[in-house]
């Protein structure tokens, strides 16, 4: 294993380059008898899908994905699941030109000097590409979550470079091409990209990912506490740069009367935690904010080195999206899926026979 | 496996409660040849002891460790090492209390949900007494890293509640017991803390921990980026709420022109990645952030249940840090240590053989 | 992981029913820059394929293997190579009337009951179609462990039923349908095979793989050992219920005096270990024998039950080998290559800066 | 990880020399609410501790168990549980002289290649003395394998050296010091052993192993089928060269006719795969051979060489067993223990909703 694999129990392997062939996963570890077709996972993808709107890659992929094994008579078999998705519109010509360079703030001088040498096409293994397998493979882990226990996971953009996006409603998360939660500051968002674009640069974003309906007890301590490999996973999206769980960074300055979440028979007061205490969910939604760093490749000249170590100017030309953000939330919300799924399956292992010996209370107060 | 074993190839397995009669840990992976004494351990660990200063928890513990195997003749020999701190002033008595209770923003109740009873005597496997036992399986590593790589890695607080820590020197980071960068603003620290125990109140910090001369190269894609192991790491210590890279989540406001590093024959422009692009080490400074929350075990009165789900007010009494803070940081530099290892590893085991194509810049320009 | 993975960190994932779309794997933590293009697996996979002498199931399998990730420029980069196999002559009517009944010996049951259902097109899952993306993920373990390394493996048919095959010369192994190393034999093993499709029944093998030029040091203790994980990848091959290592078990009835391999600076003086002493190889040559046992699927009528748990008799048709220890042979030496391959990495993950302090004695006397 | 923890769900990490301070283990995993003390495994360590008659080692060792976390109040926790011995009659001065020399047959050469050096005080980690700590932790599991599934783990010793044991009762098993289930023969095995020491030499043992009552379905195809664990397990016990399940090497001349077993309503007929088909447990008692090579510590003068490549001749003095395979039987029982329950929790980790399709027949015919 070098890295490519996510998960314990429900074990996601990916593989594939920005210009290969295809991508595609194969998922290890799926409950047997879940009903599964290509179109349960086929909605996901197409939330992630790149040339939906102006604001994204005008890259063209139908991201068509096909089921390999591992599903019969409509129903998961318990045997591996194999999803493939070929690459078409590849137009590797846009790149030749960073094939001797490397770009600031982007992974081509790492991977050289790991590897030796890299695939340059499109950033190779490194393009935010491989992505749509994790929201493939994470179809699967919500439909299961969503059934079997009534999980369900919604992410939204809650900030755009310098704005803010406050929640508004659930309802407009889908509506928009930026996953805001607010549809009345759609306009704003697609002015500042505009310019952005015009600017010929890039800009970061905030996502928040939640699950709401998570039991009580997922979770394993001591270093795979449920927060843990939450951070784990986000960390783990390209272009991410920081991961909060409940209040986050605003606990530092919090004092322990502020943060810590009383408890009621009617339920939790608050929820500062984030739905998780000691790496264990509590019955509460959890939390998480992530960081998205601004797209290193721009159009603006910029200062660098070529493979032979002489000083360069690189300016990134072809279709690359002015804010990876935009399409991070379905990505977001996978992993949480395959996350929380993982933990599901850890926990019924070790767990299966506890008989509670406490009430549950709600989640929160209604 | 059910979270207690850090790392794939430097593995550390983690075992004891608070109250029990030891805890410990088994390291598992170490390359052999190493100089090792319980001296080379016993001195980090006496950086996180308990009961050295005021502000901390007056518990004494000796923290005296005891190697019981893998070392031969003052060299690691590869097989396992077994390190075994027992445990000295439990106490247990103070803790009777909470055997029906459950603390708000503790682990008690989620331990409980998952597993059907606790073991409640001072927090028991959710204490952060367990961390001592990373700060001793760091040892070994931080040793190594340093020794073979030359490898050194630096942590401090850089924020106590609401106050600021601005870095100052590094000599100052182990005069004073917060592990402040600034000494001149250690009498501020100390007036803070004596009015929060007063309060019968507790708060959060900030702690920021770096790495200088990590190789380019480490890390591996996809899922184990370098940054996903460190928040696995860091989001796997007790109370910590949130973790960033480099510019973390200010990188949400930033501008691509602004946050990608400029690279020149003579090194880094900047270093707003921490050291990582593509999860994969550039050899600049890795600069890992986490925010820590306020310690829940608090004297003040607060809203909660019984094991009978009856509502109760809890008031904890007994010897806790008012700022889990303060002893963090040693353990925050050794789960750093053990990230690194375990990344130097597998990064040997598949890419021995790589012979750089390409010359590699200084990790900054002088 | 549900068990379909293969090796820590040359980690083969598996995925594929016998009348599904395809077959295939994720070969992930291969060395980079090793020279690797489609037709150094398509060689191995010939060796495997069905259909290519009367004594196999004559299903039409052309097996082309695709490489769709991990290769650039003829060479592997290190990020994760997905092969993939479509099925094309499935046939799925021959095997309709297993779909109610269980055979005898065969995983119908085993599978019913573990998860609730069956593809039972072929076997699904429980095919030996599976074993071609064994031989496939081998080959690259192969080639890099020959041109890394110098080592050569090599296996051959050591028994048909209760014919044993003396070995003759390693030059006739690939001039026959049985891997028999004994050329003047192979009259009376076509014979044999012969009569026994005329009787409707099928037989046993006994294979026997080696590997030359394994350094001394491969291998982990104490659970890992070099000779577990042979035994953990043999047993692991559809229809092997015994393996071996060096003497096996006529080491039951041996004295120490005769076991015990004596050494000189010359060499070893004999190999009753096998090539593997304390679970780490020694520089002689490894020496498995695995036993296989008879196909379960045959023509005579025998007891068993259906889906309902009704007494039936069941008389299997369609295309099935009647000796799976006939193409086996690929199949081991790929298991084999895929075991050393994982603990080379582990070794120089491990020891890359062992000084040897004692000379190594060559494997063998000349 | 580099070998020394056995188990994915339930997993055992293993410490200690055989002249260290101690020895010992970390279980993690064990689900919670298992009744435990240290008798329950006392007992299980007193079955194979060294001393007991004059057919084994004198060395003296009490082998007593300390629990040193992960119990509370009489019941496992679900937090780690580790495990303690004291090593107490070292006697170091008995193996100075193996310090500077490879006993023929053993690990001393091959620890050395792979590691520069190693702890030559009683074979260090590769003494048989670690497999204490596989009784130790194997007693846990037999415990919970008893209580939650009614299983039931038994042993015995099937051959010593040239002497066949045939079953007799499995009442005598316990009544003798070789775990012979025939008590009839013991007096031979008294004399074969009174006379192999005066000869100063050693000898192999075949053990058998069974486990009655494991419901079908357990057991993980492709890579981890229950036989494929078995395998691993037994072949990485010290000393152990084949492994055999069911009919094993037998297999090899059967036909499908006979191999295969039918299955009627009541039951099946016959047990020929030793309970596992296509990796899973069919209901019906798994069964597994072993084959022990004979000590490669005798007395008698063998050629070999010393650490500087020198030739030599090495009698080994000091207390062996003459024949390991007679306190082999308990470490036997333990790792199928140690495989059956962590398949146990990997089953119901993926398959805790399955609802059985088809009745289950009895494991055998009454």
């Amino acid at each position: 294993m070098s890295g490519n694999t996510f998960g314990l129990l429900f074990a996601v392997t990916s593989f594939g380059e920005s210009h290969g062939p295809a991508i595609g996963c194969v998922v290890d570890g799926c409950p047997p008898g879940l009903d599964l077709c290509a179109a349960d996972i086929q909605g996901e993808l197409d939330r992630r899908r790149p040339g939906t709107s102006r604001h994204v890659t005008q890259r063209r992929e139908p991201d068509a994905v096909e089921i390999l094994s591992g599903v019969f008579a409509g129903r998961t078999t318990g045997t591996p699941i194999a999803l493939l998705i070929r690459n078409q519109d590849q137009r590797s010509k846009d790149y030749g030109n960073i094939a001797d360079t490397f770009r600031p703030g982007h992974a081509d001088y790492t991977y050289t000097q790991k590897y030796g040498f890299r695939d340059y096409r499109g950033g190779g293994r490194s393009s935010a590409r491989e992505t749509a397998v994790r929201v493939a493979a994470g179809a699967i882990a919500r439909k299961w979550l969503r059934e079997r226990y009534g999980v369900t996971i919604r992410g939204w953009m809650s900030a755009l470079g310098p704005i803010e996006i406050p929640f508004a409603s659930a309802d407009d998360i889908d509506t928009n091409a930026f996953f805001a939660p607010n549809a009345a500051l759609v306009p704003q968002l697609e002015a500042y990209m505009d310019g952005l674009r015009k600017s010929l640069d890039s800009v970061g974003a905030r996502i928040t990912v939640t699950a709401t309906g998570v039991p009580p007890g997922w979770g394993e301590p001591v270093y795979d506490r449920l927060d843990a490999g939450i951070a784990h996973a986000m960390m783990g999206i390209n272009a991410v740069k920081g991961v909060e769980i409940g209040a986050g960074f605003a606990s530092v300055a919090q004092r322990g009367s502020e943060h810590g979440d009383e408890m009621t028979p009617q339920g939790f007061v608050s929820n500062h935690a984030g739905g998780i205490l000691g790496g264990i969910s509590t019955g509460q939604d959890i939390v998480v904010n992530m960081a998205i760093k601004p797209t290193s490749s721009i159009a603006q000249p910029r200062r660098s080195i070529d493979v032979r170590g002489q000083a360069i100017e690189v300016a990134t030309e072809g279709r690359h999206d002015p804010c990876v953000g935009i399409r991070a939330t379905p990505i977001a919300e996978a992993m949480l899926a395959l996350v929380l799924i993982d933990q599901a399956l850890r926990h019924r292992a070790q767990c299966a026979d506890v008989v509670a010996s406490t009430p549950r209370i709600p989640g929160k107060i209604a």
